[in-house]
C-alpha cells in the first residue's frame, strides 16, 4: 500500500497552467500533486560563446529550490556562493531533456534559458520540471512565431518525465516524498511523445536491482508519459 | 497623469494570501498589483552565535528574485556565485523591520527565518515584502501557540511598508516599475501599526529634494500604511 | 550627558587634509574625531559597460575598514572572499551621492572611482567618507582641468553627511561610537551645499521613531552638513 | 567499423595495477585502453556529521582530471574556484556505486574517501574510475584486516562499470573518445559481481532511443562488467 | 646613476612612528622614502586549532594595499573575491620573519595578528612591512608587560628587512619602484639584530646573477638592516 | 647521519621519463626518490591581454598536488574552491624558472603552460618539478621545430632546482620529507646550465642562518644542478 493510497501505476494529480508569469516569452506552473514548479522560458538574442557565427541556435535550463519548498528549511544556494552538485546535475538533465526535441538550425541564433524554481517539493521535482518547461517552451516558440520570428516551429516533439521506482518490493510509478526517501531503488525516465527515450537515469538506493525490474519500471513510466504528453497536448490546445 | 491611471496617493489592488505553502510554519503570498512575493518563515530551534545562552531570539531574512520575474531575464545568483548589493541591503532591511516588533525575550532561543522570493517583480517588491512578511511571521507565531510553544506572542505591532516618490513633480504613493525607474525621488518608509516610524530611506535620483516633499512623502506612506495593517488584520483575522 | 560631554547639537572637531597620496589624481584624509577615512579619486579612461558610446561618465565608490581601525580585529574583507552586507551598502550609498552633484555629461566618457577607506573607526565612517569624497572628487576634477582634459567643472554643488540620533532621548548630531551602538534611532543624511537632501537612512533601533523626531533629526542634520560644506570651501580655497 | 577496430562487444586492454602510491591504504591505477586514473582509498578516523554516533560509517569520492589529460588543455578546477557540474555529477556516481556494495555498519564509525584522478583521458573515465576505485577500497579495507582494526570485510560484492553505445547505428562496448564524440546515444551501467544493477545512465545525444537499443546495450554491459569483474579478482589474488 | 640620486649603499629616509592607531595593541607607521605602510598588531586570546592546549602562542600577518596605493588604481581584493598570489606570498614572508624572533612559549596560548596595509607604494612594500611590524609587535609585547599578562618578554631580537637589487650593472640597496621595475636582479633579505639570516628571496628579472652579485647585495643588505635595527631601537626607546 | 642513509652531498635517485602523456606536447614524469611530479607542456596559440601584439610570447606554470599525494590526505583544492598561498607561491616560482632561460621573442605570440602536478611527495615537489618542466618545455619546442612553427629553439640555456638545508647541524642537499619538516633551514636554489642563479630562497625555519651555512648551501646546490643538468641532457639526447 503506498503513503497515498494510489494504485502502483497511479500518478498524483498533474496540472499545466500556462502563462502564469507576466514577463516571460513563456511561463508554466506544474503541479505533480504537491510538487510546483515555476517555469520559465526566456528567450536571448544571444548564443553561448562556441555557437557563434554558426547559424545554431541553444536552450539551456536552470533549477533552484525556494529555501522553504522543502520540510526542513534548506539553505539558499545564493547566499552560499555556488549550486550544489545536484542542482547542477538536475540543471543539466533538464537542459539536454529539451534540447532533444527542438531542431538548433530552425531556432536560429538565439539562446532560450528555461528557469525551473520549486516553489514546494514533495518528490519528482526534476521530472515535474522538464514535463512544465517543455509547455514553456512551446509558448516561447509561439511567442516567435507571432512576432514573425520564425515561421517553422523547431520542436520536433514532446518530452515528458517521470520518476518510478521499486517501493516495498512494488513497482509504483510517480514516487512523492515518502515514497522516495524509502524507495529500494530509484529511476527517472524522460521520453518523447513518439515514445523514444531521451534519458533514463536508475540508481540502486539500497540492494542492486534487476533488468526485470527495470522493464518493469520502463513500461510504468511509458504508459505515465503517454498521459503527461497528452496533458501537454490539452494545456497548449493541440 | 501616472501611467497606471491611479491617483496620486492610490495604492495598487492589495492582496495577502495565507497558508501558501505546506512545508513552512507561516507563508503569505503578497501581491501589490504585479508584484507577487511569496514568504514564508520558518522556525529553527536555534539562535545564531552571539545570541546563545542569552535566553532571547532572533527573525531575519533573506530575499531573492527569480531571474524571469523581471522583464529581462536577471543571472541567477546562485550560479553568479554571490548575492548582489542590493538583495543584501534588501534583505538586511526587512529583517530590521521585523525585528522592530518582535520582543526577543517573549520569543526566548529560537530564530525565525523569513524568506521573501519575487515571482514577479513591478517595482515595490522590498515594501510587498515586509508587509507580506509580517503575516508569514504572525502565522508562525500562531503555529507555535498552538502548539504550545508560546502562551504570550512576542509580536508587539504590526508592521508594513510602502514605497512613495515624486513623479513628473508629483508626490505619489507605491509606485509601480513606470513609475520607479523614472522618478526623480524614491523613497521607502516602514512604520508600525500605532504609526511609528521603523525606517525611511529616501534617494534623490535626479535633483535632490526638499523637506516639505519629503513631508508629502510621509504623509501619503501613513495613510498607505494604516490601509496596509488593516488589510494584514484581516488577512489573519484580526 | 553625552559621553565625550559634547553638546547636542555639537559636531567632533572635523578636519579635510587634501592631497595626502602622490599617486591619486584627488585624495582627503578626512577626520571626524577619531574616525579616519582616507579618501581617493582616480581617474579611468573608460566607463562601464551600460554607458559605452553615450557621451556621460560615471563616478563609483569603494569602501573598506582596515581589519584594526575596529576596537576588536575584525576579519579582513579580501581574505575572506567577500564584501559584507554592510559595506556594500555603504559603498552604493557614498556613489549614489556623489553622483547626485555631478553632471555626467560634462563629465565625458570617463569614470572616476572614489575608494574610501577607514583607517580608525570611531562611528560615522559613512557620512565622513561622503563628506572627504567630495574634496578628493574636487581635487581630481581639478587636475583634469590643469590638463585641459574639462574646462567647465561637471561639479554641481557640494554634498556632505552627517548621521544624528537619538541618544537617551535626546537628538544629538554627530554620533560617535559610544553613542551610536546605544542610540534608540540612528539616521544619515546626505544633503547639498542648496540644501537639498540626497539621501536620508533612519533607522529605528529600538523603538519606532516618530515625525517629530525625525524632523529634529533633519534639523540638526542641515546645520551640521552646512559647517561641513563650509569646512570642505576653507579646504579647496573656495 | 570502429575508429580502433575493436569488433563491437570488444572492450579496450584492461589492467588494474595496485599498490602504486606510497601513501595511501589502497591504491589502483586503472587503464582503459589509453584513459589512465589513479585511485586512491584513504581511511579517516570520522565520519560526515549526520553519521556521528550512529555506529555507521562512510564512503564518499572525488574526481578531477590533470588538465592536460585531454586532448586540448582545460582549466584547472582549481585555479577557477570551483568544480564543474561534470565533476560533481561524475564524483556523486562513483561514490553511490561503491557504497552500494559496502556494509556501512560492518566498517563502524569511519570515512573511506576514493580520489579518482585522470592523468590520461580518451573515453570512460567515470566507469574506469569505478572499477579501479573497487580495487583501492579492497586493498584498503585489507590494509584495515591486517591491523586488526576490521575482522570481516564490510564488501559485499564486487562493482565495476562500462559504457556502451550506439556507434554509427550499432550496439558497441567501452567507448573510446573518437566514438564517445560521436555516439548517437551514450550509456554508462554500474553492475556488481552478481549481475545486480547499481546504476544505469543512459542519454539520446542526438536521437532519442528505444527499448531494443537499451537491452542490447544492457547485454553488453553485462558481458563487459562480468570481465571487469574477473580482473578486479585477478588483480587483488581471489 | 640612481633615479634619486642616491649613492648605491644609500636608503631612503626610513621614519617609524609609533601608536598611529587608537585601538590596537600595538602600531607603527613605517615610510622608506614614499612608501608608507601602516602595521598593527592585534592580540587575541586565542590560537590556531593546530596548537590548541600545547601552550604555544602564535604570530601572524596579512597583508593589503589600498587600491590606489599605486600609480594606476588596482582592484580591491576584496571587490575580487580573494587574495592575489603575491598578496599571500608577502603576508606568509612577513609572519615567518616575525616569528623567528618570538618565543612562542614565552608567548602563552595568544595570537599576535600583524596587519600591515600599504597606504601608499614606492618599491620595498615588504620589506617596509616587515621593518616596521616590529615596532608594532613591540609594542603590544609592552602593552601586554604593563598589563602583568607578561613578565618576560618573549621576543628574542629585532628583525628588520630591505630589498636589493643589480640597477643597470651596479648593485644598490633599498630599491624604490624606478628602480624595482628595470633592475636585473631584485633580492629581498630579512635579518635579525644579531646579524643572523632569516629568509633570503633573490630573483632574477632577466638574466641570472652569479654568486658574486649576491655577495655584494648581502653586504648592501647586512650595512642598511644594521641601520634599521638602529632605527628600530630608537622608535621604542631602546 | 640523514634518515636515508645518503651522504651530506648525495641527492635521491633521479628520473626524467619522457613522453609520459598522449595528448600534451612535451611530457615528463619526474622523480626524486619517492617525489615523482608529472609535468605536461600545452602550446596555445595565444598569449595573456599584456602582451597582445607585442610579437613575444610567455611561459606560465600551475602546481597541484593529488589529495593522497601526501601522507595524511590534504582537502582537494578544486573542492575547497581556491588555491592555497603555498601553491600559488610554488607556481610563481615555477613560471619565473622557466621565464629566465626563454627568449620570448623567438617564442613569437604564443603561450606553452606547464602543469606540474605532484602524484606521490616526499620533499622537494618544486625543485622537482622546475628539474622535469624544462624536459617538457623541451619536448614541447622540439614539438614545434618539427612541424616549422619555430627555426631556431628559443631555449637558452637548462634550468633545474635543488633544496638543499641545515638538518642536525650539517649542510645536506636535496632534503626529503623526514629532513625537510626537521631541518633548522631550508633553502631552495634555480640555477641554469652555465651556473647563473636564476632564483634563490632560504629561510629559517627555527634559528637565523649564517653567510657561511648559505654559501654551503649554494655550493651543494651547484653541483646538484650540474648533475641534473647532465640528466636532462641525457633524457632529451643532448
Amino acid at each position: 500500500m503506498r503513503p497515498s493510497g494510489r494504485a502502483p501505476h497511479e500518478m498524483r494529480a498533474v496540472s499545466l497552467e500556462r502563462g502564469v508569469t507576466k514577463h516571460a516569452e513563456g511561463s508554466c506552473l506544474v503541479k505533480f500533486g504537491d510538487t510546483h514548479v515555476l517555469c520559465t522560458a526566456s528567450l536571448e538574442e544571444r548564443v553561448p560563446p562556441f555557437l557563434k557565427g554558426k547559424g545554431a541556435g541553444w536552450v539551456t535550463a536552470e533549477y533552484g529550490m525556494l529555501p522553504r519548498s522543502t520540510h526542513e528549511r534548506m539553505r539558499r544556494e545564493a547566499a552560499q556562493g555556488k549550486q550544489s552538485g545536484r542542482t547542477q546535475e538536475i540543471q543539466r538533465l533538464i537542459g539536454r531533456s529539451l534540447r532533444s526535441v527542438v531542431d538548433m538550425k530552425l531556432l536560429g541564433e538565439r539562446q532560450i534559458s528555461i528557469d525551473c524554481d520549486v516553489l514546494q517539493a514533495d518528490g519528482g521535482t526534476r521530472t515535474a520540471s522538464i514535463t512544465g518547461a517543455w509547455v514553456a517552451l512551446y509558448d516561447c516558440i509561439e511567442w516567435m512565431k507571432a512576432r514573425n520570428m520564425l515561421t517553422v516551429s523547431p520542436i520536433k516533439d514532446h518530452v515528458a518525465a517521470i520518476s518510478c521506482g521499486i517501493y516495498r518490493g512494488v513497482p509504483v510509478a510517480d514516487l512523492d516524498y515518502p515514497e522516495d526517501s524509502e524507495a529500494e531503488t530509484d529511476a527517472n525516465f524522460v521520453m518523447t511523445g513518439k515514445g523514444g527515450i531521451c534519458e533514463i537515469q536508475g540508481t540502486a538506493e539500497a540492494e542492486p536491482f534487476s533488468q526485470e525490474e527495470l522493464m518493469s519500471l520502463l513500461g510504468l513510466a511509458r504508459t505515465s508519459i503517454a498521459d503527461l504528453v497528452e496533458l501537454q497536448k490539452k494545456a497548449v490546445g493541440l
